[in-house]
């Protein structure tokens, strides 16, 4: 396995994880000065000062992007608003590859409005994937399907398990990969084999950690080393599988981290990325 | 499928759906009352008043026991303290057999306390059942695997998808079956597979619904109906199977239904099982 000890040349920050609506001219200049080459922003970020302006400030400060957050939620006005949906997820990938992003990561989003029907809803994701892929090719741009936790099935991800990602890409070919996230995916049986499976596909892993208790379903994650998930043991699965990435470390915590001051965030994510992952 | 709307033959109610610690002396008459045929007691209410008295108090009422909540744990007190684990579940087959329960409901229990192994929890799991199944079998008492939500992992329940329950009956053989909850296998992209697996292994089918947005990972379970789960759809693929067993009503929600008065609660199941099941 790779030594994070010593240094933190594979860390990256999804931008999330500091104090919410942080701005980019905050944010990067400070992830520069605690030493953390690789930065996941979210797209209103690279909204907030257009295109040019954010590749120009990351590329100043000489941070990779380890991917943009979020597109997908191709199941979000339904069939007869798909195109919508496509045309919008065009722009994400306009935005991503206009910053040289590794990837965009794309989510399920949840149940189709005023449907019941999740396999339906899974459908709908495969055919707005599908209807984006050649714009992402043409971009060079690859696109990350990122499984959520079953617990945001029904409203943000219908995408819940590394396998369906895995088969969404035996479908597609070329120019899908997956994210493995520690946080949706680390209570899965088959992870380990689902890693192996995906290999090259892997275009992303985020770290965070399962809190126990958890107290709320979207914003009560953990820094690493303060939950239950084994990350070695995943992170050797990534290794093995050929993964030799950014490690994104994403935390949504409205109770702990995003109240603290965000270089006290940093130099944390930096200390437990060297001692916890 | 079978017709739900003009009676209440197959429907029962895990006591844990009224408000909390009701005696068994109130439930079991206020659950004859409402026309309700089958009761899920919990072990506490068993033993408050002893596996005679309650199986004659369920007995005079002529109610069906669609299984005994819950046994397993097998974690709980680690390897070395599975021995102390295993003897209290042997207390259970004999308070589930002795009431005439169709089964015992065996959840995983979570991850062995201060380790992060998963596997090893789960292996801890499948040495537990296996230790308890002689005396089960000699009770002629079907041990009834229940696979927990994956949000409950790290505190509650390894065993977290209808596959490995399944795979766990492979490995055991003879007394050892599967329960199927709506709430924590719905979001499963192979639960239509598994349930068809499990077939005659199904000794229990449980009803609640996933209410959009759900505030509390274990408290906030929806009335059927409520929620966005298709339930006539995963129950066409329990008759499909060949399960023609009691529909139990387990109802958790702090906020809502424990609030209210038992016999409204009950009323409503009744409706909710004719419409929206």
């Amino acid at each position: 396995m790779r030594d994070l000890s010593r240094h933190n040349r594979f860390l990256s920050i999804n931008t999330a994880t500091l104090r919410r609506e942080r701005p980019p001219a905050e944010v990067v200049p400070a992830q520069d000065a605690a030493g953390i080459p690789g930065i996941g922003p979210g797209r209103e970020q690279i909204q907030a000062i257009g295109i040019k302006g954010a590749a120009r400030l990351i590329g100043d400060h000489g941070l990779t992007v380890s991917g943009v957050s979020r597109a997908g939620v191709f199941t979000a006005q339904g069939r007869s608003g798909l195109r919508q949906v496509v045309d919008d997820n065009r722009r994400a990938v306009d935005e991503a590859a206009g910053i040289g992003a590794r990837c965009l990561v794309l989510i399920g989003g949840g149940l189709i409005p005023g449907s019941r029907d999740l396999a339906d809803a899974r459908k709908l994701f495969a055919e707005g994937l599908s209807a984006l892929l050649p714009h992402a090719r043409a971009a060079n741009l690859p696109l990350a399907i990122e499984p959520l936790h079953p617990m945001y099935a029904a409203d943000r991800a219908c995408i819940n398990t590394l396998a369906q990602a895995n088969d969404l890409c035996d479908a597609l070919g070329a120019g899908v990969g997956v994210v493995v996230d520690v946080y949706h995916t680390w209570w899965d049986p088959n992870l380990e084999r689902e890693i192996a499976r995906a290999g090259k596909r892997i275009l992303a892993f985020h770290l965070s950690d399962w809190l126990v208790p958890t107290t709320d379903l979207l914003l009560d994650r953990g820094m690493m080393g303060d939950g239950v998930i084994d990350l070695p043991l995943i992170r050797s699965w990534m290794e093995a599988a050929g993964y030799r990435g950014p490690h994104e470390v994403e935390i949504f915590s409205e109770r702990n981290w995003w109240k603290r001051d965000p270089d006290e965030v940093l130099a944390t994510c930096v200390a437990r990325h060297q001692t916890a992952c």
